[in-house]
Formats: structure tokens, sequence, C-alpha cells
């Protein structure tokens, strides 16, 4: 085994960022395409952040958010917040009362964890439902949430939104909408109305899902409501801060719904064209990805001789991609116990601008690089640990 | 009256930000002074941009800041979270059980109010002295707090310090000392040891007072104690985010005891300076001010006719201060309704760039100015709305 333990993980997580720095510090930031779909965007120019400095700066980026907020969710005021969990947070203790219900409609179980756990802080009773029919508010309810789209992107019909939102406008309980990726998702892609058009009364997105924003949430909704959230999330500390309103207001001036849909259409072609090649890619919500039991099928079905164990050729193809091609994906720099499976999210900001056949190009090279080097473990020793 | 009104307190403000957008975007930075004290530090290079872009650059900002933040506030493990009330809320979470007491010992009333919001969320019992001699750590207490400085500057005798926490180890309660500005302002200015070397369990400072870090908390503590409240500030985010935790390293990179000692010091001879041409500026904990009251009985000793009334004259002047001079201060800029004292604050990052004599002949000039136009309502009128 070559990656045999923590240490050794470290060791080759420690040869990745040095590969990074040389990309970013010495070569050329275009040449790095980093593939993850786990990094923050951050767009500012020097300009911006002098004038973030200043006192007047936060405000001006507060009051610009203001507009580019509403195009992308609608409602009547925004709130950005730290993070999607924060805002939640927010929402629960400025409108859940102790002893109180919370009802919870999603697309299908499990739920995000963030709402339990504020439903138990404020003592509230936690319901959830992934089943209309079964869907049913019970009396002394404060709140109902619904889920526009999971973590893996599986979207809720349109038609049971306006159902749940129709059943709490007749008990007047004000609906909140975690639509983290599904204000884009549900929307660009699914052509459904935004949340807040449907009727929720409060809504929050992740800046950083299928757009190239700062880890971060936005919320919208009415202005009274808001401003309820707003008092409880200054007051325990809750706000996205300047310079993240900043990079949050400049990915929503940059994002485009026809990147996204191409990002998806992207991932149809993408995975033919590697079909083409390979028999073990599959499609993931965003781009398309290859698991190590597939990886080593893959280098098996061209006979080589593998000296090296199975997760170790995810580890080897994941540092060749990285070093000869400048693709950053999970493998070559994640921390100890992560999954070695291999995923290319084109849906990233570096995604978006790579051309498929250059892509490929560079899978195949890796791909090449690493069938030439699994016989010897001394040179994979080499790669994974000596940039 | 000129500004008469929120509309036109919002007018002047939009004027300000035209002029401080043109010295941005048109003219020199460099010419432009923020004495506010109320403009968050955001230093970063571009390549650090690039870097924190990607999946690794956070992680290797977060490695960085344990080194950086151990320098600057000792302890075993840190951890950087979004505000000051958010890591209070993150420690209390963790350590604080319902119905147990908390116990806050502070230099002078009142106390900030997260930590009474945060005990009354998880239904503790608050208790606060500052009072030695009427101190007394009560049973199932789980929570000793201690203010190493107020708001105000106000500093915790060390003595008082080892007292109160040499009582809560006898009775084995944790101390969480927040030390907003007290962790640089007792130990730079006071000589004062680190709260972590007086013994406390856990300590949070402010990024963003006395030092050129953007507005956020930065914890350290026992490693132990440190896990805990980091899970809970995930599970609610509550953590700093990875472009903020990237400025709090290049201000704690930045930091230097010396500058601050200096700006201390500074504010000594400025005041004299001050006083050889005015009679009425103050002294404040980290520079000088003139108030409404002050800046009129200025005007007034030179026999000058004023056509406007007493709080338009700190308008004009700040206004003036602003074009003429590129010193920014609150009354230029602020919202309806704050404070139209005109405070310079000489531990800002622009205050300790510049010269005294620089300074004072910009006061004196924009001074001088004003003393031309105050009989002309007119004339003022434009200073104030018209760049």
């Amino acid at each position: 085994m070559i990656v045999d333990n923590s240490l050794d993980e470290l060791k080759k997580r420690e040869n990745a960022l040095t590969i990074i720095k040389h990309f970013i510090f010495n070569k050329n930031r275009n040449a790095l395409f980093d593939l993850t779909g786990l990094s923050g965007g951050f767009i500012a120019t020097d300009q911006e952040i002098n004038l973030l400095e200043t006192y007047i700066g936060p405000a001006v980026f507060e009051e610009e958010i203001q507009k580019y907020g509403k195009i992308h969710l609608c409602g009547e005021k925004i709130l950005p917040v730290n993070r999607t969990s924060s805002g939640i947070l927010a929402t629960i203790l400025a409108l859940v009362e102790e002893d109180s219900n919370v009802i919870h409609f999603l697309p299908e179980f499990p739920a995000h964890p963030s709402i339990i756990r504020a439903c138990n802080l404020v003592n509230a009773n936690y319901f959830e439902f992934d089943n209309i029919n079964k869907f049913h508010i019970l009396e002394n309810t404060s709140l109902i949430i619904i889920t526009g789209s999971t973590m893996d992107h599986k979207i809720l019909d349109e038609n049971l939104f306006k159902e749940v939102i129709s059943q709490a406008k007749n008990h007047n309980i004000p609906v909140f909408v975690d639509d983290a990726s599904g204000a884009r998702l549900r929307t660009t892609i699914f052509n459904q109305e935004k949340a807040f058009d449907l009727g929720a009364d409060l809504v929050i997105t992740s800046t950083d899902k299928l757009m190239n924003g700062p880890r971060g949430g936005l919320m919208t909704g009415t202005k009274d409501l808001i401003d309820m959230v707003k008092v409880k999330a200054n007051q325990f500390g809750l706000e996205a801060q300047p310079p993240i309103i900043l990079a949050m207001l400049n990915a929503l001036k940059e994002y485009d719904g026809e990147d996204l849909i191409n990002a998806f259409s992207k991932k149809e072609d993408f995975i033919k064209l590697l079909e083409t090649k390979f028999t073990n890619f599959q499609k993931t919500p965003t781009g398309v990805m290859i698991s190590v039991e597939g990886l080593y099928n893959e280098v098996k079905r061209n006979n080589t001789n593998i000296s090296v164990s199975k997760k170790d050729l995810s580890f080897i193809y994941s540092m060749i991609l990285l070093k000869n091609e400048g693709i950053i994906t999970i493998p070559a720099v994640s921390m100890p116990g992560a999954s070695a499976t291999i995923r290319f999210d084109l849906s990233t900001n570096d995604g978006k601008k790579l051309d498929l056949e250059v892509l490929f190009n560079k899978i195949i090279n890796s791909f090449n690089e690493l069938l030439n080097v699994v016989d010897n473990e001394e040179k994979c020793k080499e790669i994974v640990f000596n940039n």
C-alpha cells in the first residue's frame, strides 16, 4: 500500500498543496481547474476591496445586494447570512415558540440536520413528511418548512409545493422554503417558479451551490418577517459579514441560468464522449465520476500489471491529473478518510471554462500515464508524495 | 436647518459616498483616511484570493491561523468565528446546561447583551458582578465569564482577574474570557498577561478592535473545550468563513504591539498639538473628538457670524474634512440618527499612517474653510449635498 494510513494521506495532501501553490504563485491560475465542486467563489476587484475596507463600503454592498438578491429570489427584502444553517437558526429563533409544532415537507428523507437541531434548541416539536397523502397540519403549528431540492438534487414536484403552501395559507401559518440548490435547480433547469412567487413567506438559498459565490446563505421574504429574522441574526452573530456579501453580490451579478443549463447538458455530452473510450464513468447531478472499483476495472480492462492497491490507483490517478493537467479532484487534496471516488464537477467556474474535448484529452492522457506506471510501485510513490 | 430630517441625512450620506467612490475609483486610495474606527480590515493579495477559491485554500488558511492565533492569544487550539457574539453563543450552547448558573464578572456594568441573550436561549440563570467583594460562586454553576475590557476600554485589574479565576478553579468551573479589545489593550498597553496564561480555559477577541482585521471573533482555549465549542459552531453556522479567516490571518501577521503603543501615545501628543490652536477637542480611548457643542463654541470663539444650526456645523465640517482633505469621519457618512460628534481614531490603519502635523494641518485647513462659509447658508448646503 502506498497510501496506507492517515499520515500517508496527509503527506499526499501536502504534496498536492505544494503543486497547487506552484500553479498559483509561479505558473498560471488559468492552467488550474478546480473540479471538486466544493470550493467557494470569491469574486472581488481590488477597488471593491478598497471600498469594502472603508466605513461606507459594507453599506454600499448591502444596498446593492437588495437589488440583485431580489432579481435572483424575488421577495420584498433580502438578508445575507453566514451560512444556510445560520439562516435556518435565525428563522426558527424568530418565528417558533417553545412547545409549538414545526412541520417539514421534503422530496425525500433525510432532512438536513440543521432544521431539527434548531427546533430542539427552542424546544419545539418537529414533524416531517415526504408523502403528501400523510401530510397534515397539526394545531399549534408555528412554521411550515419546505425543502425545494435535496443534497442529491432531488426536487419537489411543483404541484406538491403548491399543495403544501395552500394548506399552510388556510391555516395562516408562515412557510419557509429551504431552497439551498433549488432556487437555481428548480427554476432554471426544471422551469418551476421561484419559491416566493409560489407563495413562500421566507426563502433561503446557498450561494455556493450551483453558483459561483462564497459559502453562505441568502434569504428573501416579506419585509415584516425578514425584519424579525434579521433582529435575531444580528443579536446572535448569524449574519454574513461584508466581504462575504461583496462576493455574494458579484456571484449574483455573474449568475447566468444559461451556464447552468449548459453544465447540465454538458454532462450528458461528456458521458457519451467518455463512453467512446471508458466503460466505468458514471453521471453525477452536475458532472461525472469514477469510483475506486470503476477505476480498477478500467485499468484491468487494459490488461495491465497492477502492483498497487485499488484505492492507491485513485490517489495516483488524481495526482497525475493534478500534476500533469492541472485538474483538482478530491482524492488528491482530501483529508484522511474522505472518499477516493474521483468526481469531475462541470458546473464549477473552472468546469464551465473547460472545453469538453480538452478535458477528455486531459483525462485520457492522465489515464495513459497511469497505465504506464501502475506496475512500478516506486514510481507511483514518487507521484503521490514528491511533487 | 440644512440637515433637518432623515431624508436630508441620507442625501448627505449619498454625497459623502460619491466623494469616497471618486477617491477610490478615480483618484488614489492613499489620499483617503478612514478615521471612523468602525471599518473592518480586509488584507489579501490576489494570489491569496486565487488560492482561497480552490478546494484547498480554506484549509491552508485554517492551518496557518492556528499558528498566528496562538502567537496572539496563546492556548492549545484556535477557532475563528463569525462574530464575537456567535463565539459567545457557541460557547454557551456547548458548556451551559438548562437551569444551571452562569456568573459574569466585569470591570463595570452594563454587560454586553449577547451574553445574557445566549443564557436566556438555553434557559440558564445569569448573574453579574462588578464588585469583587460581592462576587461569589453559586452551586450548580456551569460557566464563569470574565470581561477583560469594556467597550469604553475600561480594563479589569489583573489581581481581580486572578482572584476570579482562582475561585473558579477551586470550584472546578471553566472560565471564559470575553477579551474583545482586551486581548490587545490589557496586554500591550497595560502589560497584563494574556487571558489564557492567567488561567482562562476559553478566550475570545474581536479581530476588528485595535487591530486591522475584519469583523469577527477569534477564540482560543484548551483543545477539549475548543473542540466542544467548534461542534456547536459548525452545527449552527457560527464559524468564520474562509475569506474572513484569510483576512484575520493577515491582520494577525501584521499586528504589532508597537503600533498600538504609538497610537496611544500619539493621542497624547495630538491633543497637545490641537490645544495650541483649539480649546474644545477631547481625548477618546484611541484618538480625539470634538462634540457638536464643542465645535459650536470653537466657531463662536472666532467671532464668526453663524447662519446654520449647531448640528449642521458638524455635518458641514465633516464634509469639508472629507472633500478637501480625504478624512472620513462618522457625521459625513452616518445613517440617520447617528451622533454628530466628530471622532478621529488614530489606532486605525489609515490613522497610523498619518503624520500628526499633516493631520493637524488638515484639521486647521478644514476649520478655516468652515469659518469662511458658516455665514453663507447656500454655500453650506452646496458642501453638504453636492459633491
